[in-house]
């Protein structure tokens, strides 16, 4: 499978997932600068990869401390992790990773941070892929023997360590023996769709079939699709769910013909500070992502443009939500509430 | 305004829609062949405009009867009738202009048909612009003093011999001094929201602003926008309507919103013969189409690939229906017979 991130000790070497499917480049991060650089540019994107990446970038952060005293080392890490943060507003886990690290730091004597954070990164990056295979065998019993399954965006093994959320439940269906179709929105303005999803999909030889945006609904009247799994930037307690901008109107289709809409994300995706998705941060990005595809231009110089990048799909246009945890239905709140409390196991 | 066509009396100039915004380029159409090419490869588009095109074809095919006989000459046209029809199967206007010339040439005498056919033509494309403007005053009562109107593909100028159904609508109001602003959907995989609909609107000074398809319905949450107006390619009597692929998600999504959802074309986009949209034939095209935008691939080679050029928007959706005779709500089967028993005049 496909590296999304690689670490080899020294340096982050980052998948450019912008110049997929016609090129397969490795960026090296030496620095929290070129770390905050692959993930605001877009080189790496998806919730999980993102918190991996981040997380790395707080163990390169750590090797630039030297000599320093401990409150200045501090005072440096939580500067790091403050420029990673402002990178992208809207997936929550990002900020997980780096608040995670600087509370292990405040637990760990500063001369231990480079060995502590670097291993800790590691462990991320690991445990992350094993909370996508979780969540594909806590998606299993969603899944049908046969099924055209639709998807937006990429929440694919590139948006993760490995593996996938929502192609993670695609995955193991194939894997269970299951007749799976998948169907790609191709997913504008940044088409990780046609340019991620699709390609994913065909390295590991599954069945998929790319269609625009526009097309979902039409797909669904033509009862073409049976299913919609898609993944997560953030949850809000009550299971609101931010994604990728286009999620809302699949989910509007899907609810409109009794589709089931199931949104795959590891549990530390869900935000349980916030009530409901009114309260969580949209980034609204630069027009040119909408008027440029590569350096071609499809529309006219001045036009003004909206770039907003994710929308929030309420609650009960969702039918399921399957974390590494566990699936929680009806009920958003308590069931989350609930998986928060499980012990450190499935 | 901009000209779609252009009748110089002996050639048809079609303005290439495709090299727009960048390139204002005619492109000349001698013969019926230059014409079928034309609406085939969507130098014109649109379904009006297609209806007048295909009329100037008509006229053409006129000329190329030379000194043949009464029932050759019929075959002949009833072949070039043929050869346009085939072009295009989703728009009903198109085969409404060449089945017109033929009933007209059963009623004339074959010496006279060079000069009836292209004297009809001219009235047709005239009549066109008139319907527009028609449909623009026929709306009027649906438009607040001030809105933001979201508007899918384009059916304006471009898609009409001039002004317009759906941006006709929008001309009018602003005509009418009401603060109008626009929301233009780029309209994958094509984009004539984009490349037509902006640059239309912009050379007319109106207030316009892009978005990607998947965005609409993120914006009719947050309650920016007030009003959808859509062209057509084809309703049935029911008034199920066939538009550009996307807008049945359009309309799923203003329902969901409660925001007023209006079709706008003139009457003789209203087929009659079928009882519901399910009868309408939807055109399939190319997946080039989908996965090259300019020369630049978006997809991994030999992806599967689908690409319905149109959908079926049902007439539950659908809050008014404004033709050139007038505008319809409700039980569209009886106000649509309504229409079309009218007299010839508003």
């Amino acid at each position: 499978m496909v590296e999304t991130v690689r670490w080899d000790g020294q340096i982050l070497w980052v998948l450019d997932q912008r110049r997929l499917p016609l090129d397969v480049v490795y960026c090296p991060c030496r620095t929290v600068e070129d770390v905050a650089r692959s993930i605001k540019d877009m080189l790496v994107r998806g919730a999980p990869a993102i918190g991996v990446t981040a997380a790395f970038g707080m163990a390169i952060a750590a090797r630039e401390i030297g000599g320093r005293a401990a409150a200045s080392a501090a005072g440096h890490l939580a500067s790091r992790a403050a420029l990673l943060e402002a990178t992208r507003p809207t997936a929550v886990n990002l900020a997980w990773a780096t608040r995670h690290m600087l509370d292990l730091c405040r637990k760990t004597s500063h001369e231990h941070w480079i060995e502590t954070l670097e291993a800790e990164a590691v462990r991320i990056y690991q445990d992350d892929i094993q909370r996508c295979r979780s969540i594909g065998a806590n998606a299993a019993h969603y899944i049908p023997e046969e099924a055209t399954i639709l998807t937006h965006c990429n929440a694919g093994a590139l948006a993760t360590a490995g593996y996938g959320t929502a192609l993670g439940v695609i995955r193991r269906a194939v894997e269970d023996g299951k007749r799976i179709r998948v169907f790609a929105d191709e997913t504008r303005p940044f088409l990780q769709g046609a340019r991620l999803t699709a390609w994913e999909l065909m390295q590991d030889g599954i069945d998929v079939t790319l269609i625009t945006d526009s097309m979902a609904a039409h797909f669904m009247a033509c009862r073409a699709i049976d299913l919609v799994v898609v993944g997560a930037d953030r949850i809000a307690s009550n299971g609101d769910t931010a994604n990728k901008i286009g999620t809302y109107g699949v989910a509007l289709a899907a609810h409109a013909h009794t589709i089931p809409f199931l949104v795959a994300a590891p549990l530390n995706t869900v935000d349980m500070s916030l009530q409901n998705g009114s309260e969580i941060p949209i980034e609204e990005r630069a027009g040119d992502e909408v008027v440029l595809i590569g350096n071609h231009r499809i529309a006219p110089p001045d036009v003004q443009v909206r770039n907003p990048a994710f929308d929030v799909t309420p609650h009960h246009l969702i039918t399921a939500i399957i974390t590494d945890k566990g699936a929680v239905a009806g009920d958003f709140s308590a069931g989350l509430r609930r998986l928060f409390q499980c012990p450190e196991s499935e």
